[in-house]
């Protein structure tokens, strides 16, 4: 009796989620300390020892209707120029309250604009590897998603390819960087390739193609590399954040749509940004929280756990005989599999107790990706069934 | 450069919330004590002691990475235990953790089920009048939403007219007891009827049609009137719940669906609201709220505050020549406007700083809905507005 499309979607449910329900199942049977998940990007680092403060602050000194109403369906406007301060202080900007809408976490955000631009048969484009819900979040609005194939030589966007995929019915790119599956940060030489790219195919189909930057890694980078902000290369940049990663808030959904008053039809899009978060449900993002994290805009979470764990994973994988671009930002590790077949190749990994994800998942086959945003006692502990995953394979 | 669905959104963006707007307007302009602000459902009553309890044991003694981090998208398995436990208790039912989903609000849970159900085309009924969401809900996932008009003496159930508006592409009905904007409850013969009706039309076109029950306002209830459970009364019922107004936490976006097992295709419904709640973006409710409100089962906002504004606004208006039913539950008046022109009356309204919302925004033109979750200051300072309002009308 679900619909025709759900009964699909529940067919091919996330791989990652599984792999997550999974972990939970044999941490049951052979206790967690033996069980290697490295499934889902779920933040080991405990949030900001601020948050804990804001949250009992707030309680006990802001008034209980206020911290707990409605209020606009963008968000409290005292926290999103809190916000809006932080970011141009940070990058030079010039946004204002008007320019930001709180929303469900970046999910949320990312179904809100794609609600507000999309018209059935839209396409947004891409590059792979990508985080899969894209695919779901664009059909939602019946779009159709153009995925533009890997350079796995580094990871970095392949801007050949993707400037043949620009059609009339562009209408919007979603890039993701940090990245994930990857670790991968596109440099400003790359952004501004894109950009150009992106001003040209405007011009020749008379068209506005929106860049939608998803950006909850923007905060995890290791090696102090720059990670650029697209709307100072592209006027019809829109941005969307999460403190999922860099507050380690995942559950609590929170996050924020910039939308840049230079975009095209800016005022329509905020307008509309705003209707949109209220007719899908969301109605506002959860109230406590907004106020919460306008308190912890300068805090951070722990990120030396998570180099600890990139550097000995990366070093070692490698010396096991396994190819790996080194990621600068986020906490996954993309790896070629040791076999064509990724799937086989993680089912395999689980002989040893170790939970990591197809490629196939992010559209870049013959991969699979590691989050290593465990306890490093994870790694140490995954890293013996690493190395007879590899012999096993290498010795054929 | 909006999508086409938005542009007509945005032009006829939801009247109650421009209403809430203009408040905040006038009261910058006369000051908050002299507008009368009736016009949004935000609980005027604080909070239960008990949340902000909860809400500070939860944070100082449980595990940051358990409170913030992710769970199942269907969220916390001891809360929704301790749920289900709690709905057994008081309705006599046979629920577990399985049957329940945490949705980010009863709005965030129609959207699931919603989207876990229709197939483009597919129809779903309501009775007017009713809240105006339900219309961009059913949109959102290319429903047709199909009124049946009302039964203005009573405001119970059109049944006559339901029964001949049942098609075989009849999917859902959804239904709001105690409802916005009336306040009526549906009676026990009233779900019976309507059981019956839906059974037989499900064999007369050999379909399952699923029974929506919209619950916002099930705790906000007066003089000991009962509100029927309806999985008691007819098996394919889906509950939407939210914690908005019985714990005042309309910010928060916390509530549940039940999904009962005897429902056709229960198990299918479950997994696919599962995953509806992830691929729309809400990826899981809000994980701290969760918590809290599993400690909070037993607390009840203080309702005589309503109940009081509920008393002194109908007997008042109805001296004053207004022709309302006295509502039974939530925190809403529906009275008939004193000219055929609902959008005039209200503006009308505005010269006494008294902001009302007209009835055709809930399908129902010639009344308005007075929403009296306010102070009970406001409601004694409107007083004198509304008769003046009255008096303008019944002297011609």
């Amino acid at each position: 009796m679900i619909s025709n499309k759900m009964l699909t979607l529940v067919q091919n449910s996330s791989v990652i989620r599984a792999m997550f329900e999974e972990g939970k199942r044999l941490a049951a049977i052979h206790g967690a300390e033996n069980v290697y998940d490295f499934s889902l990007g779920n933040p080991s680092v405990e949030p900001p020892a601020e948050v804990k403060e804001a949250v009992v602050s707030i309680i006990t000194e802001e008034s209980a209707s206020l911290v707990h109403g409605y209020m606009s369906n963008s968000g409290y406007e005292d926290v999103r120029d809190a916000i809006a301060v932080s970011i141009n202080k940070r990058f030079g900007t010039g946004f204002t309250h008007e320019n930001i809408v709180m929303t469900v976490g970046a999910a949320g955000g990312l179904n809100v604009i794609l609600k507000t631009l999309l018209n059935a048969g839209d396409e947004v484009i891409t590059f792979a590897p990508f985080f899969g819900e894209y695919r779901n979040y664009v059909n939602n609005f019946d779009g159709e998603l153009v995925v533009v194939a890997p350079n796995t030589d580094t990871f970095q966007p392949n801007l050949e390819e993707f400037e043949t995929r620009i059609t009339a019915k562009t209408k919007a790119v979603i890039v993701n960087t940090p990245n994930n599956p990857t670790g991968v940060i596109y440099s400003e030489e790359t952004i501004r390739e894109l950009a150009q790219i992106l001003e040209k195919k405007q011009k020749e189909f008379n068209t506005v193609i929106y860049l939608i930057s998803d950006e909850p890694y923007r905060e995890l980078v290791y090696d102090g590399v720059n990670v650029p902000y697209l709307t100072k290369y592209y006027r019809n940049t829109i941005v969307g954040y999460s403190y999922s990663k860099s507050l380690s808030l995942p559950g609590e959904r929170i996050g924020y749509l910039v939308i840049p008053d230079e975009a095209t039809d800016a005022k329509d899009m905020i307008a509309a940004a705003n209707v949109a978060n209220r007719i899908l449900g969301f109605v506002n993002a959860p109230s406590l929280i907004q106020r919460v994290v306008a308190k912890c805009l300068d805090s951070e979470v722990d990120i030396t756990v998570y180099n600890r764990n990139r550097e000995v994973l990366y070093n070692r994988l490698k010396e096991y005989g396994y190819d790996c671009v080194k990621p600068e930002g986020a906490f996954y590790l993309f790896v070629k599999t040791l076999e064509a077949d990724d799937k086989a190749f993680c089912a395999a990994a689980k002989k040893y107790n170790i939970l990591i994800v197809p490629g196939s998942s992010f559209g870049c086959p013959g991969y699979c990706r590691i989050a290593y945003c465990v306890d490093h006692k994870t790694v140490e502990g995954a890293l013996l069934g690493f190395q007879k995953l590899a012999k096993e394979y290498l010795a054929k």
